[in-house]
């Protein structure tokens, strides 16, 4: 139990299994494993799930720096690059590290081909439409590679799209769309010449029900290291596979039934992406302090420092749960809830998070 | 320009004018101001508009550890305590800050009277049912009060249902609602041989439009220091008020006419609450670097680092906007954007804010 609430605690045990299953699934699809810390950021998890010489993948240049100062030499940056940040990268690929970025447009690749910067480049593919990426029968696609040249490591995409899938038979067909774009894309440009060696794909839901990955070299998920609710809505994890809870103090009784705790919209974050599965958690779903789900408990609102846990069934018998007591909240979304903390409480010690930019 | 983005910037001159503002409205309406550093947590952003001799408002103990570090000797802790927190709420006492917590509870009320701790306390009062506190004709505050005793300071409320309104009228509708129920809820244990002091009310919105303040001792808005899209869209500021932005960068171009941009979920926040009012800014207005509005340009979605800038009117002149160019996000609701940032970029400095519980 966290004395200091709210608090984000990790459960190490789960941690643990999610990633273990994870890398079951990728040696059977024979891929490799480059995790994704956006969701972590942190050393410790990192300690705990990274394998001896596996790459990782990180979303900010402050979280490559950590990493390479703990003796990560294998990085990959995969918020698209500009210009702006060819100092940071270029300081990073000084220290020994093989911190490789992405571009998606041929502006971007020639002027990192006419840079003296020198990192390793992925192009990045667009699946679905949803987010970044050029299109594998976009002829840019061939402008970039060239551009390149070199400096050319692979392909890479990102299925953002299937957080838009409503259960595994979707998210299956979103995982075989991002494998048959970058396998395309891949293929396009060794026609044309270029060599190729990664193949990447990202996305936990895609990870979790893809049934083939041919040719693809690796898989880069993140949020399944802790999982959330939402995951769960997509069918992707158990409720009990969630690993991240925030502890929150009771600090006050409404008498429409419903509780006030000190976990509010800082703490659990203004995620509401449950909001469109079939199961709306409001703002987390509510367990007591050995992570049981107290039934029908939910924060239905929250304020700045406050959350409101109502009753989806009616109300709640207050008397069951005095100022001062302890619950927990399973996050709609790990990567936000995670974000608003400074670090993990596991019960004998503390992990801290890597902040900012 | 910051040179790390995303990145928060904070424009002194308008906080300061925001400031001059409020204290001249604190002035005509015969209150104090207890300014809420809840939003923008910074002991430098304290020193530039706290006068001398005013007391503050925190919204969690690790500012009020913060600020009593920094000398503050009056800090009322504006969420409801519960014992949990009775360790530091003494810590605080002892250094010798006059730390004032508040209830709205018999049992919280009791279990203070009964312990040793001696804080300051006021009762919270509930103006409009939207969240926590005792209604001012409930017989629990006079229950609250007899318990309390010589501890008690006054009473606090704060107007959470003013964010509903749509405008100054209704504003002020609710700032006379909110300034009745406090001063009900003082005249009510007065006349139950209570001695009430301070007679408290919150609320940037209310502060803004209240006429009338009789009965009142003192004001604690937050959020007006800074402003933001919800309050401009409230009627409460103009745009050119905002005082907060996040600088960002484009990092890609889309093939139907918007940005990408690298301020997403975690840089600006997922708070969407101008989506209820009627000019929605998505998840924030955009500026170039020196503030100007770029006509209909916004932040259509986020994801955890990716920000999609569409403009309302149709598709964005991409090449208006390499690569690499900057721009500027003014938040939907400061108290969330700045709690993703570690500090404040001005021009020649850096404030850095207050994290975590």
């Amino acid at each position: 139990m966290a004395t200091i609430t709210p608090a984000l605690l990790l459960d190490q045990e789960r941690l643990i299994r999610n990633v273990a299953r994870m890398r079951d699934r990728a040696e059977a699809l024979g891929v490799a494993l480059r995790l994704h810390m956006k969701t972590a950021k942190s050393l410790d998890v990192a300690d705990a799930v990274v394998a001896q010489g596996e790459g990782i993948t990180v979303s900010t240049l402050v979280e490559a720096e950590a990493f390479a100062g703990a003796g990560y030499r294998d990085i990959l940056y995969a918020v698209g690059f500009e210009p702006g940040k060819a100092d940071r990268v270029e300081a990073l690929l000084e220290r020994g590290v093989d911190l490789q970025v992405i571009v998606d447009s041929p502006e971007v690749a020639s002027w990192l081909a006419t840079s003296d910067i020198g990192a390793g480049v992925w192009i990045e593919i667009d699946p679905d439409g949803t987010r970044c990426g050029v299109s594998p029968d976009d002829d840019r696609l061939i402008t970039i590679g060239s551009a390149l040249g070199s400096s050319l490591r692979g392909v890479m995409t990102h299925a953002g799209g299937s957080y838009a899938c409503r259960h595994g038979s979707e998210i299956a067909r979103a995982a075989e769309q991002e494998r048959a774009a970058v396998v395309a894309a891949a293929e396009r440009l060794r026609a044309a010449g270029a060599a190729v060696q990664g193949v990447s794909v990202g996305s936990t839901p895609t990870a979790t029900f893809a049934s083939d990955e041919s040719g693809v070299t690796e898989m880069r998920p993140g949020v399944f290291m802790f999982q959330d609710l939402y995951q769960a809505g997509l069918g992707v994890c158990r409720l009990d596979d969630i690993a991240v809870s925030v502890e929150t103090a009771v600090i006050g009784h409404r008498s429409n039934g419903e509780l006030v705790v000190d976990a509010g919209a800082l703490a659990l974050s203004l995620d509401r992406s449950t909001a469109r599965q079939e199961l709306d958690w409001g703002y987390g779903a509510v367990t007591d302090t050995d992570g049981r789900l107290l039934d029908g408990l939910m924060v239905r609102a929250v304020t700045q420092e406050h959350g409101i846990v109502a009753n989806r069934a009616g109300s709640i018998d207050l008397e069951r749960y005095p100022i001062g007591s302890r619950l927990r909240v399973l996050p709609n979304h790990a990567c936000m809830t995670a974000a608003a903390h400074a670090g993990y409480h596991l019960p004998d010690t503390f992990w801290p998070r890597i902040t900012g930019w």
